[in-house]
Order: C-alpha cells, then sequence, then structure tokens
C-alpha cells in the first residue's frame, strides 16, 4: 500500500530467525524475488556465534537469506541482516527491531544514504544541552526570549528522567551558516544557564564526571546504600574509568555500614541509617579505607514502604568527602523506587561534578 | 485532519510548562474551546513542588489549564495534567511526552477508558514468557509447532537486551475460554523451555532471584568488577529486598579485591585479575566477609579497550560461592561496553536464580 504513495518504505522488525518472523519473505514476495543467501551475513553470523563460544543453531541461516538485488545493511549488533530494495518507485528498507541493533543500523547506514539521495538543500543542524538540578519551568523562565516561536535557530526544551534537554535547531544556507547561527545561541543558553548545564549531544552526568576526575587527575570511591550499586554503575559505564575509580561499596545492611565504612554503631542507634550524619560517615569511611581523592556517600528510603512521616520516602542524604572536608545534602525525591534510585545517583553525580568544577584546590593540585 | 478520518487521536508531548510546548493550546483552538484552569490539577502540581521542598515556578501553571469541557486524565507521576475532549466524532486524548508518566497515564486511563468504549467484542489476552540463557533461534526450533501462522492462541518470540520473550495471544469468545486456551499454551511452552523461562509479564531476572532467597530464606552478597555495581542496582530493584541483600562490594582496583575482598595478591599476579580463579576468590571473599548465605563473584572485560588475544573483550568469569562448594563459568560476551555488562550481570543472577532453583539443601535448610 505504502509504495503507490510513499517514497521510502522503513520497516522494523520480523527479520529474527523463528518461525513467526515473516518480514523478508513478505517484502520478496510483494517485489517478486526470490530470496538468496547472502554469504558475508552468514559468515558474520557464524563468527558471532564463534565468538560467544555457541554453536549456531540451523535456524539462524535464515537471517542471511536477503531478497535477491537488494543492497546489504550490515549489522554490527546481531546476526540479523538488514537490506534495502527499489518497489517501483519507492525504496523498502528492512531493519531489525532489537533496538540497539536497529538503531546502530540507522545511524550506520540508513541517515548517510538518505543524505545521499536527497542531496544539498540547505543545512539543518541540531546541539543538544543537558541541565539537571533546575525545573524545566524555570530552564523555560530564564530562556524564554530564545523559545519565541519560527526564531533561528529555533530553541525547545524536553525532560527525560530528571534530565532538562535544551534543543537548538539551527537552519542556514550553507554549513558555515547553520554552524555560526547554532553557537551564538548555544553560547547564549550556556551563559544564562550556567553550570546546570553538564553535557551536550548526549552525554550524561557521568561523562562530565569522568571528564573532570581525568583532568584533575583525581581518583573516586563510592559508599552507596539506597542507590544500591547504581553510582558505581553510571560511573562504571564510562570507558577508561578504572584509573580513576578505585572501589565501591554497597552498604544495604547496617553490619556493612560499621563494617566496611567504619560508620559508628553508636551513630546509627542515635540518628537512624538514613542521616546527613550517616551520609557523612559512609563518604568519609570509603575516602579514608581507599585511598580516594574524593568520595560519595548515599543514604535513603527508595520505598515504596519504610516511610514514616520524619522521614518519608524519597529521603535521601548525599556526602561528599573530599581534602578540604565534607558537604551533604538533603533531597527530598519522589516517584517510583527506580526513579527516587535514578535521581538520587544523578543528584550525587552532580554534586561530586559541580565541587570538581568549583574547587580551585583541584585545578592546582600536583598528583 | 486526524478528526475527519479517526475515532481516536492520541497525542503525546507538547504539554510541558515552556513556551515551546503548545499542545494544549492548538488542541483547545481545534476545538473552539477556551484553556481553563483546573484547580485539582493545580493543587496536584504544587503538592509536588511541595514534597520536593522546591518553590513552584509560575511556569508551571500553564500545566493545570485544561481546553474548557475535556476530561481530566491525572498524571501520577509528573506535574503535567493530561485530558480527552470530544471533536466532532473524534475523541483526542493529550498525554504527556515524558515515557514514565505517558506510560503510566495510558495504562491507567487511557487503556481502561478505550475498554469502556469499545465494549465487549471477544476476549483477547496476552502471556509474555522471558527466558534466558538459550539463542532465540534455539527458542523457536524448540517451540515451532507452536508458531504456525493463524494458530489460536497465536505464538510468537521477540528478544530485548538479551532476554527472549515468548508472547502468546489467545482469542475467545469468553475470557473463560481464552484463559483456558492461553492456560493449555502456555503449560506445553513452560514444559518444553522449562527453566529457561524465568519469568512472566514484564517480570525482571532479579524479581525471580529475589522471591527465590525469599523463599529459601537466604542472604546474598555480591563481589563486583567489570559490571561495577550492576548487580547490586539490579537487586536492589525489587522492593523488599534489603533483608536478604547485605551487601555489595564493587571491587575495580587489585587494591580493593586484596583489601576488601581478601584475594591473594600473588594469585592477582599469577593468574591475572580476569580469571576463574579470581572470581571465585572474590565470591568466596564477600560470602565470609558479609556472613551471606551464597555470593556471587564477577570479573571480566567490559570494553572497548583492555582486550589481548588470549583475554578478549567480553571474556567474563561469574562464581556463585554457597555452603556446599563453589561454582565458576566462563562467558564470552559481545557488543558495546554496556551491553556486555548487562549481558554478565544477568548471567550470574541466572546462575544465582538456577542454583537456587536446583539445589535441595536449601529446601530443606532451616534457618
Amino acid at each position: 500500500v505504502g509504495a503507490a504513495r510513499s517514497d521510502l518504505i522503513l520497516v522494523t522488525g520480523g527479520l529474527g530467525p523463528t518461525r513467526d518472523d515473516i518480514t523478508r519473505q513478505v517484502i520478496a514476495e510483494f517485489c517478486g524475488v526470490p530470496l538468496e543467501l547472502d554469504e558475508p551475513s552468514l559468515a558474520h553470523i557464524r563468527d558471532l556465534f564463534a565468538r560467544r563460544r555457541v554453536p549456531m543453531p540451523e535456524n539462524n541461516k535464515i537471517q542471511a537469506m536477503i531478497p535477491k538485488g537488494a543492497a546489504i545493511v550490515s549489522n554490527p549488533r546481531g546476526t540479523a541482516a538488514g537490506f534495502a530494495i527499489k518497489a517501483g518507485k519507492a525504496e523498502i528498507i528492512s531493519l531489525p527491531g532489537v533496538p540497539s541493533e536497529m538503531k546502530a543500523m540507522f545511524e550506520g547506514w540508513v541517515l548517510p544514504h538518505l543524505a545521499q539521495r536527497t542531496g544539498p538543500r540547505g543545512v539543518k543542524i541540531t546541539r543538544l544541552l543537558h541541565a539537571f538540578g533546575m525545573a524545566e519551568s524555570a530552564v523555560g523562565e530564564k530562556i524564554h526570549h530564545l523559545m519565541a516561536p519560527g526564531r533561528n535557530p529555533n530553541v525547545g526544551t524536553m525532560v527525560h528522567e530528571g534530565i532538562i534537554t535544551v534543543r537548538i535547531n539551527a537552519s542556514g544556507d550553507t554549513p558555515e551558516e547553520a554552524s555560526r547561527l547554532l553557537g551564538a545561541t548555544e553560547g547564549e543558553v550556556r551563559r544564562i544557564l550556567g553550570d546546570v548545564i553538564f553535557g551536550a549531544d548526549g552525554e550524561e552526568m557521568e561523562h562530565a564526571v569522568a571528564r573532570l576526575l581525568k583532568e584533575r587527575k583525581l581518583t573516586v570511591a563510592v559508599a552507596e546504600s539506597c542507590t544500591g550499586g547504581l553510582v558505581g554503575h553510571k560511573l562504571t559505564n564510562v570507558p577508561g574509568i578504572s584509573e580513576w575509580f578505585l572501589e565501591g561499596v554497597v552498604a544495604y545492611s547496617n553490619r556493612a555500614k560499621t563494617d566496611l565504612l567504619g560508620v559508628p554503631q553508636d551513630m546509627v542507634a542515635a540518628v537512624g541509617a538514613v542521616s546527613a550524619e550517616v551520609a557523612a560517615a559512609m563518604a568519609s569511611g570509603i575516602r579514608r579505607r581507599s585511598g580516594a581523592d574524593v568520595a560519595l556517600g548515599l543514604t535513603g528510603i527508595a520505598g515504596p514502604t519504610g516511610g514514616t512521616p520524619e522521614k518519608p520516602v524519597g529521603l535521601v542524604f548525599v556526602a561528599l568527602a573530599k581534602n578540604s572536608g565534607l558537604e551533604t545534602r538533603e533531597l527530598r525525591l519522589v516517584g517510583t523506587r527506580a526513579m527516587i534510585k535514578d535521581r538520587a545517583a544523578k543528584s550525587g553525580l552532580n554534586m561530586l561534578r559541580l565541587s570538581l568544577m568549583g574547587d580551585t584546590q583541584y585545578a592546582t593540585r600536583s598528583t
């Protein structure tokens, strides 16, 4: 149906190795061509199984069967080869539905392919600036004048998992013009929002932290309770972090807080495990035992149960221990258990980021 | 445009507090009605800010402005109220674009609303069964006869982040009939695939593990290197896990492996930090120090750099320490750093799950 009306039909999914996956057969039939084995694709599938040291099930061979005459869209992340084939005036591009595979193939093959098809036609470029620690509405108030409808560059905001993203779309007749316009607006947004912006174009908070640790040549350790390992997980998503991240402790039980981090038992008894004091003792404890330059401690109530009127679900204390002393922050978070863990971890990393940015002791420190 | 052709128009996004969010204005204009303040929605927004102990920016008030005559779709997860309004024969439902908010509102309001609108019309029910540790193609070979096109229940497979999901769709004239048909096919899939299936209907591996720990009354501790805290993060996503999860150690540096886990320095020197021996020593070490009944140890090379011909990126060792001794497994994983971390963490949790299921010592153990 689409082929009569459209220039391009993008199909995702149905390229798996099982019987319910019939996309390749349907497209071949629609185009009136048979399926043919593509040897390089089969070799790639065999290689993936060999690297995993698993024998290749016979079924997977179907994933190298491609409609005759189609161009192969190779799959760097998985077994299913994609393909592109002409159907009358239209072009059908078929990609697997597994998100990580589909995205890699879309960015690696489809976008360049389309850019080539459409040719130069004026230039649009986009920059995403990511901010944390300010409400979206407050961001919107500050850059309201840049968000006028029809303005070039066009500016909008989005929010996802606690991160506010400012999107800047610039159009120009040439790449240089678009880039100049984008640069001017980006500069103004950065000037207005300041260090609330932690990164650009998909960069996560942990990348900003890792970059600062590397610049300052500082090591870090983390003591987590309510976040359960999420801060360590985020930090270790950054390649090369092993040079700066020494260790983490997930001290879920009070015994672990005492044994591993040296939090005094009578402190826990007196003020409770969820307290600024314990967060600070956790941060100091892991800094001391690991020998790291900076350390984070996090304790809180992720919920959904365990809250009290005095200490409700979402109450989290974050502490940062460094050479010049201790800093603690009290957070009041709302949402599901997963959201509270995520926002607490991001708040901890953000506290570390701001401290690394602001503290001149680090800039002058020789390691 | 859609209103002339469609019965239902679902709009997501553009309900934020900033100037670029014009969905509510556009829909009100299209319907020829003004925007009106909805007091309960405003109270909800004020309450969310109050709970976070942050003053409400004036901008957020716009999020309680609703086209006159619309039904409110309240937002349990955020500030933006959604709404539903008639436009001629069509109904327009407007939800925020933030995925967690949109999904909660879709499931909590839109689906029941649509079910009411369409009325009973035969019944369709779906069960998702999640499997780990077998290739999708191998799953497809085993249940090939159930995947015949046109069969009721209809059976298909999907894969996402290493998890193979078997989807069973059953249709019947009554709920009882659909449920009986679904039950029979589900039983057959479960019988054929056995303990490769770890959960159903969105359940994660960590939920299965937590359920088994609770049933067996066993405590767990985790020593992680390459996964960087991800196993702890996954386990602590389960509410109530604090009773069973005692502690985690993220031993990224060799010093942490020695100091915190008692891995012998000469072992690391002799066989390397990425080895079955070190994984086993990590698991035994944290089991001993935490007093947990069972413990996991994980060490590997998450990449993208750090691999050698003998120890390539994706080589991971997982060890499980328990009363009856030690078990280790060598994994050869492929993909990005994030994928390798994720698959390693899932493999570790799956090893623990299978051990908890199979081991009769636990079933008879008195704690």
